[in-house]
């Protein structure tokens, strides 16, 4: 573990060409700018340094959240950003093999939706109104569909005991069904808290079948691998830059590739040094991207 | 262990002066009475024994409840009745020794309304129509109430994201909040198949805070613990008869009372004997409480 401070120590990020960065705590504090974030990705495509921004965020397709970007003045294609929704519709399409006459029940809301539509899948639930209506379910009302090959899970406002209802009964009538989750953040921080996360929507259903769903977002290592593929990296020359060591740190251990803790996320000096650190340990420490600059002006 | 077989074996159960009966997969399968169950009541009561009925199904108030005996033909008091939610609102009363002015949050069904009221407990959430919309919860909708010293999670069908988003910060905010479960049945029987029950109703919050809810239902002590101390019964004349070793067999167990089990509903007879049969052992087995028919009769 390496604490970059100096000019002399930053330059040595410039040996890797791809850097991931996590998002929130990284380049943005909710809807505020990291001071020198913005300048730092633009020195980094100057020196042709490729840029992907990785986030657990599956409520949001790429192309919506595209637009947070734009809102916040940050230069950024669709094609950089990697969400959990669209490594999840890629995990369906390349890993489970999923074909046109199947389809996935969703748990979730319109970025999955987007995402997977993107990847030719067919889906139900979701934003299906019929579904995301609170009130009773009886199993009348349901009808066995054996094309029905996956239920994923993923933070979902419209939450209803019919979605958790009618998730069950595929998982367990359909032979295989496969149980996946977005990412597993039991809670996402809202301005003026917490509210319950993606990880906690899939909850009731791993506590019925006792077992818990394949998780595709960070930090497992299945979006890495989804990154990996998509974009052909050289791990070797791959850098994971985050602001929390159980989730960004770990996926880019996880993954086999190099990290950077920043502190102005929710990291704390004691959690990577002293007594009562983490047994998680990146590779480099650095107080924040904007430091970054100081390469440009040195 | 002992099977219970002849007229012989079986009039040994009439050492007991109180029989629990847990109701479904015992008394009744769904909406049909189990041959013989109605007349093995009458024969009990015509013995003076005392009766009463133990049901984890908190969505219903002992009022509501009595109904079903009532269409069932089968003679029952109110008193007799304990369901989870009673003895969750007898728990906030006697063991939490909540007060008038103190405040529960429910994610649960007019069943545990009811029964809190009944013991002068106030509370909010439930049925509130606000509160069983789906769609987003944001913050600043929260008013911080410290009142509320309890959060209470049964089956609720009207299960949305604003009831876990409210129970979170109460759980989170409010120094010292119970965290309460009426029972923790992952999923119940309905006629086509199984639904989501009141402990997958809980486990989104078990997994935000890592930590378990005080469950009250069967086969957890406390229910029993209330029961015995408002009817004040001697635990050496009490059995319990059942037909699930998980949750009424342990339930008898784990409270010092002895037990019974029938075979009419979940238990089959490879749970109890051979080489794979459960750790849990009941002090008698009997093939239906209608085989206790044969001593009217004998």
């Amino acid at each position: 573990m390496a604490y970059l401070t100096t000019p002399e120590d930053i330059s040595t990020l410039l040996k890797y060409d791809t850097f991931l960065f996590d998002c929130d705590g990284v380049l943005w504090q909710g809807d505020v700018l990291i001071p020198g974030a913005k300048e730092a990705l633009a020195f980094l495509r100057e020196q042709k340094k490729r840029i992907i921004f990785v986030t657990n965020n599956a409520t949001k397709s790429r192309k919506a959240y595209k637009k947070k970007f734009d809102v916040l003045g940050i230069e950024a294609t669709e094609e950089e950003v990697f969400g959990s929704a669209y490594a999840t519709a890629v995990y369906c399409s390349t890993v489970l093999n999923l074909q046109p006459t199947d389809r996935v029940y969703i748990i979730g809301m319109s970025g999955i939706e987007e995402e997977l539509s993107a990847e030719g899948i067919q889906y139900t639930g979701g934003s299906d109104p019929l579904d995301c209506r609170a009130g009773p379910y009886e199993l009348d009302a349901f009808t066995d569909d054996p094309s029905v090959k996956a239920v994923i899970v993923g933070l979902d406002q419209y939450l209803t005991y019919t979605k958790i209802s009618k998730a069950l009964q595929y998982l367990v009538r359909n032979e295989g069904c496969h149980f996946i989750a977005t990412n597993d953040d039991s809670t996402y921080p809202a301005k003026l808290g917490i509210l319950p996360g993606a990880g906690s929507m899939s909850a009731p259903l791993t506590y019925i079948l006792k077992r818990s769903p394949v998780s595709i977002g960070k930090p497992n290592k299945t979006m890495l691998d989804c990154i990996v593929a998509k974009q052909h990296l050289d791990r070797h020359k791959t850098l994971m830059i985050g602001d929390r060591l159980e989730t960004d740190i770990k996926f880019g251990i996880e993954g086999g590739i190099d990290t950077c803790l920043v502190m102005t996320g929710i990291a704390k000096p004691e959690d990577v040094g002293g007594p009562n650190a983490s047994d998680i340990k990146p590779t480099y420490v650095m107080r924040t991207v904007g430091d970054l600059v100081q390469l440009a002006d040195s």
